[in-house]
């Protein structure tokens, strides 16, 4: 067990953490996706800690930039997400995460967090 | 025709600026999916006058952050993008762009960006 893991820190494999290109903020973006429709869910943020928890534990964890803390997603709500794979971008600044989500995965209630604010709508379901 | 459409510039949807919640460089997160697929392709980033030209004329449009500078997708490589549906998430950071890719989608020639890098296996996968 590391000093890490003593002190209830998770580390990220070296070789992952010399690869990511974080932002100013220390964060890379995270784009989630359902695993059985292939929806995205959500998009968040993870620092070093949460990507290491999210890949030692396969639970989705975030990094709050609001409240700028962990944040295990679905801890109060209940609405968890079970980490079935995870990528990382050609750019090394974004992951994708695929989820096997309990519940919706929105903060609204909602599936997803795209379902309610369409901009642009696709052509052949104007059309029809 | 506006002050801005005459100078060569698209003007946001003044409801949609509104919304908009942009980060402190001005910018709004775009993930990018394959409308046939459902696969997430890319994610890149727009300010508002990306977002405005993308809505205008279907033809994805974002903001370079190393360039600074706007960058139609495909301009120069030919691996362009037609917008079928734009939507904003709930928080309006993060908008979610289903298109029609010509091409593959990453600059590496992958047909998207999260092919090569895989830091956590699935499980079924594993097993099988």
């Amino acid at each position: 067990m590391s000093r890490d893991e003593r002190e209830g820190q998770t580390s990220l494999d070296p070789a992952v953490a010399a690869r990511l290109k974080r932002g100013a903020d220390g964060l890379v973006c995270a784009v989630v996706v359902d695993h059985t429709t292939s929806d995205v869910l959500m998009v968040a943020w993870m620092d070093d800690e949460a990507l290491a928890r999210t890949l030692a534990t396969r639970r989705a964890t975030y990094f709050s930039r609001s409240r700028q803390q962990l944040w295990v997603k679905g801890e109060t709500s209940g609405n968890v997400q079970h980490v079935r794979e995870v990528r990382l971008d050609c750019d090394a600044d974004t992951l994708l995460v695929r989820v096997d989500q309990t519940g919706p995965a929105c903060h609204t209630g909602a599936r997803t967090c795209f379902d309610a604010d369409l901009l642009l709508a696709d052509e052949d379901v104007q059309a029809s």
